[in-house]
């Protein structure tokens, strides 16, 4: 056993030498948060840690790279680079007061004072010489003017000690005892795809649990243009249709964690929701039919603060409210508002680029105090559906694939098991490595063997199904095919991405190697490494080493929206200073998806 | 055919002659109001015209008694007492522009200024190079912050004319086209008996139709304490119960208004309601178990401002409004505020004694700018019920009796049909006149045959069930029997309203015949003639002459409340300068009550 001390902050724990845990995982443990926005993938370079005493390894080839010369001279070091062995001392550089982890993201400082809080009052007997209403006793204990009805059709009063529950100055609740230490939140992100939630100590902004799953919706469409279809089939019911299934899905997740916490959701107030805009149409009940056809108007985007039970939220408090993060327009929803703020960019004095992968894509480019933005409808692919061996991150799924010559291809699968298919980050391993080797040219064609010479290791790997090409990655029973399709699946993405990059720093007279820094967001962002943007021609080859991961951003935003009106204001003005650049009608745009779609355009 | 011709206004009508029709009655045909808040009762001399040119019948005693030497030289005469034979040139006094005939009450004047009002917008489409959101677009065209949620979840958006139909200052709702025709609203007064509604058009105040109906709650309960026992003992479940019975009747009436008028309910934006402090409590679903028990503080006496769905009022707009006038106590309910209100006891310089006669009997004297009140438990016997041959007031009911010695008695039935029963000013009448005939000695006991002489005129009545003595009104096979029980059932009902007057009087420092006015309320009270009042010492003698009607001022300060904010302010301003005293704490209010069962009190 061996001790970790912080003589600063008068703090000595003691740890296990366990192989696979580095010091940064350790401090976390121990709820020593330090910023490290790459979530300990060794790229931003933030976990800094002064070397106050003991042994350390010597500095490693990542650390000479990211930390500067006067950092080095000073006794800083990587808290992730570093496995420790022996006690040490050592001193947190950078740790912010009210830095918290959260499941799968970075959360900036922010100022705690959420919109939800609580209140204990005093209520006496009434008598016959004073018949005061409970209402006046109420507003005069508070201190309102008037007590809003919602609150008092559900009151059945008595003498005693209440806790009165606000959001923001309006009271939306009252209940007996004094409940003031148990108030929680919940942060969620729908994705088109899925969904996360994370569940919140607004005492203390701890994330208490979190969970994730699939979007029920997927049943009714996997995009957003297929279920804004479906409505627009099936009218009011379908619309319903759609509500019920999100809601429904939110309600069981929220259920999950407070089963898993021993927590009554009726102590969940308030629920605060990023997502795209259809979907934030869509889980509000609120017709999204304007959002799937020319010109793209939606009915809202700004804030909305309601009450839960309005939409048929159930896993939280009867009063509970939901918080909607702002949107900007049809196509740059909440989730990229939320993400923008969580990367800084109104902040940002240099050129940045924001980009949300996923089914639809997102980016936003921010230069000069300026930010710009498009969507790019990239499909699911890269989420491994519509591929023909298409799966989810689930055990069996391919998660990396190298080819290795002679050797063939060698398969990374998540949790070790037989090959079942590709997840949405070994699809693009396997595209890339195709492209590398040559397998498929620079117009997304497989070649033909007939094009090979006899004892090229790549033969046996082209499969011929009749005339059509495949490529077999796997081997015997464990054969995984990629047809032309799935290839050109993964091309029209790409080639959807590619150009709105291309055409947003167009849009600034900017040039590639300009762009300081390129933020990947999304949860499934942060699973697709730089190896497979670059080399799959999704992200240009001009930003390479300029690649920063900052993980689900979107649910970072909901978890600040329910901790800090002040982030609530912040996002407000932000989703107002964007400029949105409908790429349909942009001069050139479809000569640009065209040249995008070559694999060969780095 | 002859002609009415009023040469200031510039108007000239035709009319039949009809035996039946006074003057008033052809006016208000033919939608020209005076003021009468007798209704035609011959009693108040307000309905006054200038005789111009015509043969009218000469001035009748009624005329001579209530217009001065002044007006009767001026050619002054009252339009209830006139009943034309020929072309007739008249002027109208006291014509108020806002008048307008309620059924069953007089509106005194105000200034039109409804909560409820609509504005048109137009919305021009979106496009590719605006995609300004339909929520921007509306709050832009109505110059509003922002477009609230309840609006926003309801909105299925697309270009052209809207009508945004607002509550004072807030948006409610949204209707496609231009609907600024179509705006109504419906006054409610809810008895724990009856239930009365108004369908109003708020655009010109005028009453379109009216529906009254038996508070469906009487299933539950005679009187507000029987119903809040049942609450007690069936908890929630109960009082859903009783919400649901009165909403579903209020539902039914103003449907069935609708139907008649040929009008969609959903034209339908606000009802408003006054009602006792139970009611009101109970229509809104709040918990009344504090107004049953001591110390007998309600929940709320404000007004409130609140979406009908809420309380499952369905036959109006979907985000139709009901306004519930404020309250003073548990037992001095809006109605009695809205009573006092259309009274003008705000505005009286003399003193005024207020009455409303009902299951619960309240009173409010005003004096010197001071307003005291107080309540008073009368019980449904008034009202015919707990009577033995009690009814409602409907075809075979008695409503009055007069004992003509040998004769015996004369009844007058409703509908001039056999007799059923006695309605509640037919057992006000009986007792008149079996007091005044002394069948009924001052307790309240019918004499024993033994006291009387043979030949006595009234010994043949004077029935023997065994050794209880009942008094036989009906002859034959229409014999209509009162027990000593039905006795005792007035008797405590004069006591209790009779001793709640006194007390007020005594608290005012006040004698009876220092009052200027006893003004009677409610639509039932409007069916008790003084002779009956005073006949059966409800009222005291010695106010015998200074007893006026002012019908259902229950619904008339509803009307009000529909039509004018300003009469919202000061009925709230009048509810917080009520005194209330509660008689159950009033020193030697025991005493009192036994003194006024007394039939001699008088």
């Amino acid at each position: 056993m061996h001790t970790i001390k912080l003589p600063r902050l008068d703090l000595t724990f003691p740890y296990d030498i366990k192989a696979e845990e580095s010091l940064l995982a350790i401090l976390v443990a121990q709820q020593i948060f330090i910023e490290s926005p790459c979530n300990g993938r060794r790229s931003c370079g933030k976990c800094k840690i002064k070397h106050l005493g003991g042994d350390l390894p010597p500095l490693s080839a990542d650390e000479e790279k990211l930390l500067s010369k006067k950092e080095i001279r000073d006794g800083i070091r990587l808290a992730c680079l570093i496995y420790p062995t022996t006690d040490l001392q050592i001193d947190i550089i950078d740790q912010e007061k009210n830095h918290q982890v959260l499941t799968g993201g970075y959360v900036p400082d922010y100022q705690p004072n959420p919109a939800i809080w609580k209140k204990t009052i005093e209520i006496r007997k009434p008598t016959l010489k004073d018949q005061t209403p409970y209402e006046a006793l109420i507003e005069k204990a508070l201190g309102i003017k008037r007590l809003p009805w919602d609150v008092l059709r559900q009151i059945t009063m008595g003498e005693g000690t209440y806790t009165a529950v606000f959001n923001q100055d309006q009271l939306i609740g009252i209940e007996k005892g004094d409940t003031t230490e148990r108030i929680y939140g919940v942060a969620v992100d729908i994705g088109t795809t899925t969904v996360v939630t994370s569940l919140i100590n607004l005492r203390t902004g701890e994330e208490i649990d979190s969970e994730a799953g699939i979007n029920a919706q997927k049943n009714y469409g996997q995009d957003v243009l297929t279920r804004i279809t479906y409505v627009l089939d099936h009218g009011k019911n379908g619309l319903d249709q759609l509500q019920k299934a999100i809601v429904d899905s939110l309600n069981e997740m929220i259920r999950t964690m407070c089963e898993r916490q021993q927590l009554s959701p009726s102590f969940i107030y308030e629920i605060a929701v990023a997502a795209n805009c259809t979907m934030m149409h869509m889980v509000l009940g609120v017709d999204p039919l304007s959002i799937g056809k020319s010109p793209y108007a939606p009915v809202f985007v700004d804030e909305k603060d309601i009450p839960g039970i309005d939409i048929g939220l159930t896993a939280l408090s009867s009063f509970g409210r939901v918080y909607c993060l702002p949107a900007v327009s049809s196509y740059i929803g909440a989730d990229i508002v939320a993400g923008a703020y969580v990367a800084k960019l109104h902040d940002r004095k240099d050129k940045v680029l924001f980009i949300d992968i996923g089914t639809n894509g997102e980016i936003v480019l921010s230069s000069g105090g300026k930010l710009v933005s498009c969507s790019c409808a990239a499909g699911p692919a890269l989420e491994g559906m519509n591929i023909s061996s298409g799966m989810r991150a689930a055990d069996g799924a391919i998660e990396d694939v190298h080819f290795a010559g002679e050797k063939g291809f060698d398969l990374k699968v998540i949790g070790n098991k037989a090959p079942v298919g590709l997840c949405g980050s070994g699809i693009l391993a396997v595209i890339r490595e195709l492209l590398k080797h040559h397998f498929v040219n620079a117009r997304g064609n497989i070649l033909k063997p007939e094009e090979l010479e006899a004892g090229d290791p790549r033969l046996p790997y082209i499969d011929l199904d009749g005339r059509k090409r495949r490529i077999c990655i796997g081997k015997g029973s464990d054969k995984i095919l990629i047809t032309q399709g799935d290839i050109r699946q993964v091309q029209l993405a790409k080639s959807a991405i590619l150009s709105g990059f291309v055409a947003l720093v167009n849009a600034m007279d900017l040039t590639l190697p300009e762009l300081d820094e390129v933020i990947v967001a999304g949860q499934f962002g942060a699973h697709l490494p730089v190896e497979s943007l670059v080399g799959t021609g999704i992200l240009p080859g001009a930003v390479n080493d300029k690649i920063t991961y900052i993980g689900n951003s979107s649910k970072t935003g909901a978890y600040l929206a329910l901790m800090s009106l002040k982030t609530r204001q912040e996002m407000a003005a932000l989703a107002r200073a964007f400029e949105y650049i409908e790429l349909s009608v942009t001069k050139g745009y479809e000569r640009l998806f065209v040249d995008c779609s070559q694999f060969n355009v780095n």
